[in-house]
């Protein structure tokens, strides 16, 4: 598992990197960005994965998260993985939208011809980069946690519902809670995994909590203003999960604010803490 | 003096705003950025002017700069110009080099043909850009205080030592101090202003000093790591100007810091924080 150095620079007390390798999981090569905080000789530091939203490479919340101050005082380190396989050989979708396809990963293992090949960002993200991380940077992989936008708010919290011994802290920006229910998620996984929907159960964040997943807690954040609430985010429906199923979890709404980085980066530094104080 | 709203986001408990006009100083339209944090109805905001470096536009500090968290904490309205007038009539360099013309006004008044018609980066930050942001945003233009970087940083030295009455607060990051002194300066210089260096004098912030300007004080930091020190930004010069003029000023080497976004926005709280101290 040997890896490439695409760039370093020192920010906020640590090194921003980016990141190379030849994926097993998607048959790709694969850049990631890993922010590490100065630490002393030997010190192993714990994980923040955070999982973008469509279109999103590593590098939007590298460059937009506002994530190095807070996770430098905190002394977490924080991995940003792409959003889907990538280069000539992918496939992408059939009209070239941003839903779909490239930079649309939704962090499943696709079982669907032409996709079934590379796009298999749920095996990367859950077993091939973890490996590949702990074998290479200075993590304590004990204390893991997971957030990420949109599409990526979805990602972090089925993979955490699917492996609630792996991460001790959850949260997300503006998650898709339930891709049964919205545009976003139906064309995804029809797509990736075909139009029977039992293979979607394990995919949605409210059907893994309605079918018995717990975590011992977790935080969203969701804008009011955002324009994706009504027709794909559906707040509510991870409320409503939650509630019926006793899962503990604090959904705030945040007046006036959009989907963008102005709303991620705005509450970075309180998910950060809320991950420091739980790893 | 009209202005067109390109857009507007929530972001850090303040509005961040993306404004358009037709500019007489240039002759072109001009866009630029504002955050104005939230604050009691008619209250009026300390502002302070972020002038940015070669090749960016208003959007580059915007997104990675890292300031609206410190601007809000601080009630401090921030203001990003462009770096050059740009549109279908507006001369480049001959060969399309990134460091003059187009993204590099280096915040001179041109005297020399073809520039002189558009390139008035000068009038238009010292005079017209201040009057309409009077006019339009809730600013206590008594209380001001000017950055930037790179050649934004030569900008704010310069006009602050230019407009000493108008400024209560100067910085810079990785500033070129002298142009000079360096090939961007001269190349630039020479190509606004004519081969005469008696014309470059004003545009000069060792110079400016050494010739009696003064400033209360200013803060500089410059990253140690950063691959134009040697050649172009050449941070002595301005240290020797100060000394030798007794001019006050904190001047800061940081050790592994580059040029980047990554090095600035890591220090950007600390100079909103210097600015706020004084406005």
């Amino acid at each position: 598992m040997s890896l490439d150095t695409v760039s370093t620079n020192r920010s906020h007390g640590g090194t921003q990197g980016v990141y190379r390798h030849a994926s097993s999981a998607t048959g790709t090569e694969m850049t990631f960005a890993v922010f590490v905080p100065d630490h002393a000789p030997g010190a192993k530091l714990p994980v923040l994965w955070y999982l973008s939203g469509l279109t999103c490479t590593h590098a939007n919340v590298m460059e937009k998260g506002e994530y190095r101050s807070a996770c430098a005082e905190h002394g977490i380190i924080l991995i940003a993985p792409d959003t889907s396989p990538r280069g000539e050989t992918v496939p992408d979708d059939a009209e070239g939208a941003w839903d779909f396809g490239l930079g649309a990963g939704f962090y499943v293992d696709a079982t669907e011809a032409p996709f079934s090949t590379h796009y298999r960002m749920r095996s990367y993200i859950e077993l091939e980069l973890p490996a590949l991380i702990a074998a290479h940077f200075p993590v304590d992989m004990a204390r893991q946690g997971i957030t990420g936008h949109s599409m990526g708010g979805h990602g972090a919290l089925t993979i955490a519902l699917r492996n609630p011994e792996r991460f001790r802290s959850v949260s997300a920006f503006a998650p898709i809670v339930s891709p049964f229910n919205c545009p976003w998620g139906e064309k995804a996984l029809t797509g990736y995994l075909g139009a029977d929907r039992t293979a979607w159960a394990s995919y949605d964040a409210c059907a893994l909590i309605a079918n018995g997943a717990r975590l011992p807690d977790l935080l969203v954040d969701q804008g009011e203003a955002d324009s994706f609430l009504e027709a794909q985010l559906k707040t509510h429906l991870l409320r409503d999960a939650c509630t019926v199923a006793n899962q503990p979890a604090t959904i705030r709404l945040q007046p006036g604010y959009d989907h963008s980085y102005y709303f991620i980066s705005t509450f970075m530094a309180e998910h950060v803490r809320w991950h420091a104080e739980r790893l």
